[in-house]
């Protein structure tokens, strides 16, 4: 296994100073710092955590027969990111099937002050799934049961490393289905959706995961079970503390089970595709269709043109209408076919009427449904073969997610390859994407802060859906105050005192 | 103004011992202390908070000119809660217009050790909106702007001491509705409803509070002011501290700002009143309601026919269907009127004929949906006018909710006047009422600890919206586990560490 470190994002990162201090280190860990540090530029120097010696090997093993990981090259995928961006050099993973076996990991690994990073299906996009340097990986991939189901309420109940695809096929046999989606699907687990909050593509119909989680099992740094895994709509006995665990990137506990409610499966689902000339005529059509589709729309998606070219060009896909500088994806979900046919009737017909919409098509049957979807959820995957992707999330509001991309487009002029937009319009929350043929300190220099301080100004997020992780970390103050921040700050240290649990993620360097 | 405190549950609950430590008084505190708490029973002891100078209130009127209240007449509304069963001794009431104006109330009580209840439009069930002691009442009625509205996304934003109904009105206008709607809204304040979350009418459609809330501005204990007052569907940068103060009861610091998602305004509302032979067949018509008005069901509640008995006799309203064993109101809403009537008619028509509901009938028309609501939601001022009642809201599977209400009524036999159950089926959340002649401490045994061991058999909740206030705070284990609870004192003892912030309330008095 390569020692070497290609901490590429880090580099660019905040040159605030780490709080580590020197003094604080062991030899042994000051030695393996400066052979770490010295491969990652201006990375956080690793903190004094202990490193794993074949005595804790041991004891994990008689927690975990056979399910303790120390072969490279079975480690190798576990230590990159999907992106490829962020490797670190754990040299155990473990794989627990139960709650207790994951208390008892975290009593010892705090005890002897080691490092532990969660990892799920390891699709997270800012480098919050994977370890930075010699982290134990914990991966939840045998928490894979669902607990219980309940029919008349929708309840579902189940171990985090569930994957999120055969949640959605669990449910769908009993007319149900999970209120979100995201492209990740077929790899994601539950628990890192909850523990990363995942937007996705049906937040603008269910709503956020603080919402619909109901119930949260998660094992504290100290190993304590905390178990909130409330099957009920409503509870107001005292503070609801599994809010605190959605969205925490695994730095607050190790989430174990998780209850959700589940909308009834749609008996009616229908997808367009439309061609917008203009982005105000494009938040023209959503308004028509919040207020002609009302309660059965459940998407309101768009790319651009670029968008539509890397399709083509890397993955071949086929536009299926005229060429249009934006597309737009409405998906409506209902109960009855022939009342959702002919809103969408209507709808379409205004919006043509009014000029809103050059050009579209409509799905009713599921494999032309998910083609057209294809073409929004791929882009990402497009994005890859295009090049270096300096990857953008944010939440602002919506008649101003389009204009950040031309300012961007302007601003880089021809030192980017491709400047892309698209994303969740319904959530103001805009993809923008930037390539180059290969990483370029001098192109991202450009980017950043340039994209931070243009969120910021329009009081945007700088992560809406994909979260601080480690890539992400030092931008939070463009969108949280600094009273906020130290709360923050505070609350970790109360539960996870020794900092064990995912550390150098989502906390800024001046507070690790 | 009575000095007596009327704290007539306080009587009953556990008799855990205080953690106030007599040692810790000053004299002054132990002789208010010895006067309030021989007249309150097994109440907890007051704490040694600093009681209130002149030299203080001097100080408040340089803040606040012309808006302290220390008129014993004005107080006394303030110190009592709507239910009259708590009773509190404050001598001043502060009236804030600014967040800045409260920021400097809590910087200068937190360094005088001066205790402080929050209060809205002082509805609240539990007891958790009025002074126990002589705890400063800090009234949000004067916080009641409105400080943006944004057509496009539905998000409002406005001070903490709005009330519900006056929001409501406002976005009527502008097409949109709150999320959420309950039985007090002409008095509420969403400020309170936030404190507190409030779950109420609409839950079933638009979720909770925790999903459709924002952002929110909130006042610390230490007089920092949190600004966590975002206008985003999505924000992934950090925790999401607002949730903690969701449900908080205002323990952990004072809202003074919200934002919140706002559901367009449906063109479409329709409400059915059924009666129904048993209770299996009112979960037989409401599994058929989720599955035939799927998206546009908004409501499903229900009434025994005591409440119908209660409500005949004691307000004169007028049961408009036939006599049944159970009554049920449905609500649509939607955006198609057409639609909507074509899917109420066709539930209808099945209910019918599978023999689940008896009679029925259907208002379309703004005063009958008016008339028929006021059936479900003057259940609780029909009470009051029985006699003393004892209010258990709770939350269970939904299948079990009315197997409590019999259960108790065999238990009690004829102890108690009238037992009652109404509430929420589509929440699982039964509001178990019992009323008696005149407050009847041997019934009170005979209800207490069974209506909490029943629902904790049920792995259900003791408070499902209420909150726990101050009646119902020794209640939380049986809802929560010890280390739940211990985790919450945590967070309270670090975010308020003199416990200035409505004390008494929400924690149990082994953890205060």
């Amino acid at each position: 296994m390569s020692g070497t470190l290609r901490l590429s994002t880090l580099r660019l990162l905040s040159s605030r100073s780490s709080v580590c201090s020197p003094a604080r280190l062991t030899n042994r860990c000051q030695a393996r710092t400066r052979r770490l540090h010295s491969s990652a530029g201006h990375a956080l120097p690793r903190l004094p955590f202990s490193t794993v010696t074949p005595e804790d090997v041991d004891f994990f093993k008689t927690v975990l027969p056979g399910r303790v990981v120390t072969d490279p090259d079975l480690l190798e995928s576990s230590n990159v990111d999907w992106l490829k961006s962020v490797k670190g050099s754990s040299e155990v993973l473990l794989r627990p099937q139960t709650t207790e076996e994951v208390s008892q990991i975290l009593r010892f690994c705090n005890s002897r002050n080691l490092a532990v990073n969660t990892q799920g299906g390891n699709t997270g996009l800012v480098g919050g799934s994977v370890p930075v340097y010699d982290e134990i990986i914990l991966s939840t991939a045998l928490m894979n049961n669902v607990l219980s189901f309940d029919n008349i309420s929708g309840i579902l109940t189940c171990q985090s490393g569930c994957v999120l695809e055969n949640l959605s096929s669990y449910l769908e046999e009993r007319e149900h289905v999970m209120p979100l989606d995201l492209g990740a699907k077929g790899s994601c687990h539950i628990g890192g959706n909850v523990a990363t909050n995942a937007g996705g593509l049906r937040l603008l119909r269910y709503g956020s995961l603080h919402g619909t989680v109901l119930g949260i099992e998660v094992v504290l740094a100290s190993g304590q079970v905390l178990d909130c895994l409330a099957t009920l709509r409503k509870d107001n006995t005292g503070y609801d503390l599994k809010q605190l665990f959605i969205g925490s990137e695994g730095t607050l506990g190790v989430i174990t089970a998780v209850s959700i409610l589940c909308p009834r499966k749609p008996r009616s689902v229908n997808v367009v595709f439309l061609g917008c000339e203009t982005f105000p005529q494009l938040l023209r059509t959503f308004q028509l269709a919040r207020g002609m589709l009302g309660e059965i729309l459940s998407a309101f998606e768009f790319l651009d043109a670029e968008c539509m070219r890397l399709l083509n060009t890397h993955l071949r896909l086929l536009n299926p209408i005229s060429e249009s500088p934006f597309y737009v994806l409405i998906e409506t979900s209902g109960s009855d076919p022939e009342h959702d046919g002919a809103k969408l009737h209507a709808f379409l017909e205004q919006a043509m009427t009014s000029s809103l919409v050059a050009d579209g098509t409509v799905a009713t049957e599921e494999s032309k449904i998910k083609a057209l979807w294809s073409l929004r959820e791929r882009v990402t995957e497009a994005l890859t073969h295009d090049g270096f992707t300096y990857k953008y999330d944010v939440s602002l509001p919506v008649e101003k997610i389009y204009q950040l991309v031309l300012d961007m487009r302007a601003h880089l002029g021809d030192r980017a390859k491709s400047v892309v937009g698209y994303g969740h319009v319904g959530d103001g929350n805009l993809h923008l994407n930037i390539t180059s043929p290969a990483r370029d300190p001098a192109l991202l220099a450009a980017i950043e802060p340039f994209v931070y301080q243009w969120t910021s100004g329009c009081q945007g997020s700088v992560s809406a859906e994909h979260g601080l992780g480690l890539k992400k970390r030092n931008y939070i103050y463009y969108s949280k105050a600094r009273p906020a921040v130290a709360l923050m700050r505070d609350i970790k240290t109360m539960m996870d005192p020794r900092g064990i649990l995912n550390p150098y993620k989502t906390l800024p360097d001046d507070l690790q």
